[in-house]
Formats: structure tokens, C-alpha cells, sequence
């Protein structure tokens, strides 16, 4: 496996491989959902990229960006270990300079749920998926459906900005206990792990609701809102999968999320139905 | 030459081209400028394509769109004249959705000059430049000097998203007289293009007194404004290639910038100096 550093060597470098190449951008602290990322990738590509960048433009200025869990040696041996060709570590300083062309997510879709409390933070996002797909121009990009939103935001990117990369998204993957793989699990204190259960067990009512024929958003996310009590709610919608409100769940079309606070840590989830 | 009205098709078609393609984007109304963007292209590509699209988002809320020269025919004529190979004429609706991603200019760089009088105009140009790059893939791209700043931040955007794509600045091409040609010229009745050629006089000035040793920047627009007058003006400024202020002329290094307006018509012109 070859570690670089600088977007320009990177470019050059893929411009001698004329394969196909699967990306997968990530911010480190590399768990089994994102080696189950590039695992497809490895099936579906004849060479893969990771890039690891804690990414400074998608955290708003009273996130704690410092605090992200790092871990920068466990990354490249989980890496190596998962035959990726290249792995791409840049700095933040040559990613961006000064007074910047920015992406700028859609008014209405980039504003609400994660987006609503995080104004901004999908500009971020964008921007840096922007810049890290047109230094890799891969075949493929690689996404979790954990972070719906955001694989929402950069297919409409694609395609609305006519970019030439297929984004497949990838199930997420869960403790045995139902908990969503995420870096941020980290921070959760054994009695708030306790309580994020909450989070998949509100999902699996919901699921099971509409396994019995209960249709009506409003019924179902009440009831979701019953399980995960007492914890801070976000936000808990059922939209179709081009992320509009629908008023009832339509089968093979459908998304329920959740965001909740647990202790001071943020937690996202949700279900394809 | 094709004539090409779906971004899809023409993206298809250009990957059976396997040649060095340039490409020239245009709003219409074609003249001897346009012209000169598409020889140079000819000279240093072995396939060239045109667009014109009069992209809707440039323009602010109380800017006249529909006002804006159209000459469809004369155009097509133009580039069947000048050996373009495809040329792409798509309409709105298949250029733009709803709620969209888009591109932000940069804070600084993108709100001064024309960007201050006309806020967010630099986000609708930078927008569709991107889409078409990205529809059209092209080795090289030609934007003439005369919208120096557009240039600047069309440059800025490929280098700080790593866009694969050359930029290729193009001399901006004058009436005999001196007038920089542009389409806008159309709206000036006889009187107010004789008014007109108070810009390049201005410039000629400005030129003259560096010819002579004079660098103040200060001293250089005070007499520009002189012969000016009583023109209204947007901006005169002396600005180094990366467009910020400079107090002195640095030859080699400067672009002497003018807008005013003629009648009801914004002009704008420049040196390079």
C-alpha cells in the first residue's frame, strides 16, 4: 500500500492507473462499517483509494473539531490489512487557502434535520467530497446509508452538477446489540451506550409496525418518540428517499431517521424501508 | 458541425472523441470575440466545442434576462463558419433543477468590483462554468481578458476544487476605434457608444502615464476618473493578477480595471499590463 500526501502527486499518480478505481473519503477512526465500505469496493473496482481527512470545514465554529477521535497508526494497518492500493492522508493546508470557492448545499434540503442544527455544515461536506473526487476521478465513490443526508446531498451533487462518478451507497453496519458502527461511539460512557440503545430499539418499532400495516408518519413517529424518551430528540421524520415528508410509508421508497444527543454526543440512525 | 440540446447525449458523445477537446462557453450574440476564443481553440485542440446557453442565475432579480441579445441563427451560422465540431445549445430546464446544489464564490475575491454591485452574480457564472466543464470534460477552456474578473475566479475554482482542465485566457479584441467588443454593445444608441470610448481613452491613459515612469496606482485612476467623467462609475482599480490592491503598478503583474455605465448599460474594460 502507498501513503501520499499531496493532492497533485495523488492526480498524477491515478493518471497511470488505467483501471477501475473505488473511493472511499473518511475522517479516520476507521471501524467495521468502513471496512465493510471497502470491502465492496475491493469486489466492485480493480483498485481502491481510502482517504483519511478530518475535514475542518464541516464542523461550525462551536463543534470541537480537536476533540474527533484520531487514530491515525490503526487506520493505515486497517488499511493495509484491507488491501487498499492508496491510502491519501493530506494536511488541511494543502486541501485549502485562503478566500475559497466553496460548495453551497441546496436551500431547502441542505437546511433541515442534521442540517438545521448544523447550518453550514453540508457546505463543508460537499466542498471536501468535491475536491477529494476530482483529485481521485474514481469510477466509484463509496457512501454509509448511516449518514443518509449526507449520501443524499452528494448524489444530488452528482447528478445536478453532471460529475462523472457512480456513488453506491452501503448498508450500515451494527453492534450485535443493534448500535450503528460509528467513530463517535467513542465518546459514549458505558451507561450512555445503555441509553443509545434506544436508537436502533425506536428503528426496530417502527419497522415492525409497518410490518403490521401501520402506514401513518404521524403514528409511527410518536410511537418512535415514546422508546427513545427521555433523551434529547433532534429530530424524527419519515421522508421518501429523495428526502421530501411523506405523510404515510411507501414501501421500497422510504427512510425513518433519527438524531438524538446522548450525554454530550450526537447519534444518527435510520432505516430504508 | 452537431447541434447538441441535452447535456446526457453530448456527455455520451464526447467519450467516443478521443481527442484533445476545446471548448469555448458563450451567452450568445456572437461577435469577433467570441471568434477569436474559438480560433485559438481550433489552433491547440483537434475538436472544438461551443456553447450558448444564457445562463439564468448570473443575473440578479432586477437585471433584465429577457432583455439580454439573442441571435440563435446568426450564432449557429458563426460556429458552422468557424469549424466548430459540436455545438451546445441546451435550454434551462435541462440545465437546472430545484433546489440545487451550486457554487459559492469565494468571500473576498468574489464580492468586490463587479461582485459588489451585482452580489451572488459570480455564484450563477461559477455554477454553470462548472456544469458545463464537467458536461463537456474539455483539455483546455477559453475565457477572454475582458471579464477579468470572471476569469480570475473561473481560475481560482479549477485550481482550488483540482478541476482537470487548462484555462486558457484570450486578448480582448476591439473595434477600431477602440471599444472593447461585447455583446452589450447592442444596447448603446449612436451617441452613447461615442460616450463609450471615454473606457479605453481611460485606459490609453493609464497606459501612457506608466509608458512614462508614473506607477502611483493613486495618481493613475484620480486621471483616469478625470477623463472618465462625467461617466458614472463603478470602479476604476489597479489590482495585481491574483486581484488584490496594489499601490503600485508592478509591469507584468497588473490589470487595470474600469466599469461605468453608458446610458443604462454597465461596460466594463481592462488592461494588462
Amino acid at each position: 500500500m502507498k501513503i501520499i500526501s499531496s493532492p497533485l502527486e495523488l492526480k498524477e499518480q491515478l493518471k497511470e492507473v488505467h483501471k477501475t478505481v473505488g473511493f472511499i473519503p473518511t475522517m479516520g477512526a476507521l471501524h467495521e462499517g468502513h471496512i465493510s465500505l471497502i470491502k465492496k469496493a475491493k469486489e466492485q473496482n480493480e483498485f481502491v483509494v481510502v482517504s483519511v481527512f478530518l475535514n475542518p470545514t464541516q464542523f461550525l465554529k462551536d463543534e470541537d473539531l480537536d476533540k474527533y477521535p484520531k487514530k491515525d497508526e490503526a487506520d493505515k494497518k486497517i488499511c493495509e490489512l484491507s488491501g487498499v492500493d492508496i491510502l491519501f492522508l493530506p494536511s488541511a493546508d494543502v486541501m485549502y487557502g485562503e478566500d475559497e470557492v466553496a460548495l453551497l448545499a441546496p436551500k431547502v434540503r441542505g437546511y433541515v434535520l442534521e442540517g438545521f442544527s448544523r447550518p453550514s455544515h453540508f457546505n463543508g461536506v460537499l466542498t471536501v467530497v468535491m475536491k477529494l473526487l476530482n483529485i481521485v476521478n474514481p469510477t466509484r465513490a463509496y457512501f454509509g446509508k448511516k449518514d443518509a443526508q449526507q449520501l443524499n446531498l452528494i448524489s444530488l451533487m452528482v447528478k445536478q452538477l453532471f460529475m462523472d462518478v457512480e456513488i453506491v451507497p452501503v448498508d450500515t453496519v451494527r453492534e450485535k446489540d443493534g448500535l450503528a458502527l460509528s467513530s463517535r461511539n467513542a465518546y459514549l460512557t458505558p451507561s450512555h451506550r445503555e441509553e443509545a440503545l434506544k436508537i436502533p430499539s425506536s428503528l426496530r418499532t417502527a419497522s415492525a409496525m409497518v410490518s403490521k400495516g401501520v402506514l401513518d408518519s404521524k403514528e409511527i413517529t410518536s410511537k418512535m418518540r415514546e422508546v427513545l424518551a427521555p433523551l434529547e430528540i433532534f429530530y424524527v421524520e419519515i421522508l421518501d428517499r429523495e428526502f421530501n415528508q411523506i405523510s404515510h410509508v411507501e414501501i421500497g421508497n422510504t427512510v425513518i431517521l433519527v438524531e438524538v444527543k446522548v450525554g454530550t454526543t450526537r447519534l444518527l440512525d435510520n432505516i430504508w424501508l
